[in-house]
């Protein structure tokens, strides 16, 4: 009623996305009105362009630009160790820690009986083919410490350990029931490099 | 280095905006990743689009798809009452109060002698020449009720009530130091109601 269409079609966007509220959005909304023009473009082609151009690895289902993603595809990643994730948005925050120099494999997701996400569900045949040549040495299940991700690194320990191949877990450290994306820097490096065997 | 090109400008762009730090980005970043890219090119549009259709009203100032704003455009609209804020974003919550059917001012910030801001600097020369005509009854002076805000509303005061026009101001009950923009809707519509002359 009190913005032109246009506004209010942008401010329903907004709040759309996670974490924005109306006053959020208007917020926003006001700030992209008095940017300059290029500013708010380039955010619009930003968003279009990760839509374009974003799709998943084909090995580790990470959001790629290519076949592979850029850790898949890095000569100086250590191939023989896998950390195993529930969403890509996990891989970031473990980046950022500077102690991890192996490679992922994100599962899309965790078990959860009570949401009907079983096995199948789960990128876990994909995480399975790419343990059957020897050069894997050690698998790191950072799933998140609550119990969708505890269960999921149980299922998993017991699917792999019999392959021979070393099956860790970061420590605890991690604030249990919590997100793993928000953990911070230092707690979740730690827990990182004092990962034990499961 | 741990994010693709187009997400990592992606997340750039969106830390540009108010109140969206590091952390925000990343959930909006991954959100946008994962919705539909109906969704996603809905929001990228909706910024282009206000960009490319809002501009100001020739009459108030506030922002308008049109030549006029909804609100100088409409017929319904008391044209003897103008409302003075000190920007659009302060409309929309005085239009919420559902008490007021005047029209608006818009006047670009309020008078700051440290930030260098004088009456030349805003919309008062516009102001004053709606008023040259006699259908003006009433302004209300809606800026901030901080110091700028009130350096305003005396200076305006000063200039208007020669005319013979009733000057009045949103009655005290909001928070002083405050802003408007982010008053709660009874206490603006009561402020609104209870206005006094200046």
């Amino acid at each position: 009623m009190q913005s032109a269409p246009a506004i209010q079609k942008l401010l329903d966007e907004l709040e759309r996305l996670p974490g924005i509220g109306p006053k959020s959005a208007q917020r926003v909304a006001y700030h992209i009105l008095n940017s300059d023009r290029d500013d708010a473009i380039r955010l619009a082609q930003a968003i279009e362009e990760v839509k374009d151009t974003v799709r998943f690895c084909s090995q580790c289902f990470n959001y790629a630009e290519g076949e592979l993603c850029e850790i898949c595809a890095s000569v100086r990643r250590d191939a023989s160790v896998i950390c195993v994730v529930s969403e890509p948005r996990d891989i970031p925050p473990i980046e950022r820690t500077g102690v991890f120099s192996g490679v992922y494999h994100v599962l899309g997701g965790a078990l959860s009986p009570m949401e009907g996400i079983g096995p199948d569900e789960l990128k876990i045949k994909e995480l399975m083919s790419r343990l059957v040549d020897d050069s894997v040495q050690e698998v790191v299940i950072a799933t998140n410490p609550n119990v969708e991700g505890e269960t999921t690194a149980t299922y998993l320990a017991r699917l792999i350990k019999p392959l021979g191949i070393l099956v860790t877990r970061p420590a605890s450290g991690l604030p249990v029931g919590g997100d793993l994306e928000f953990a911070d820097e230092i707690t979740l490096g730690r827990a990182m490099e004092a990962r034990r065997e499961l």
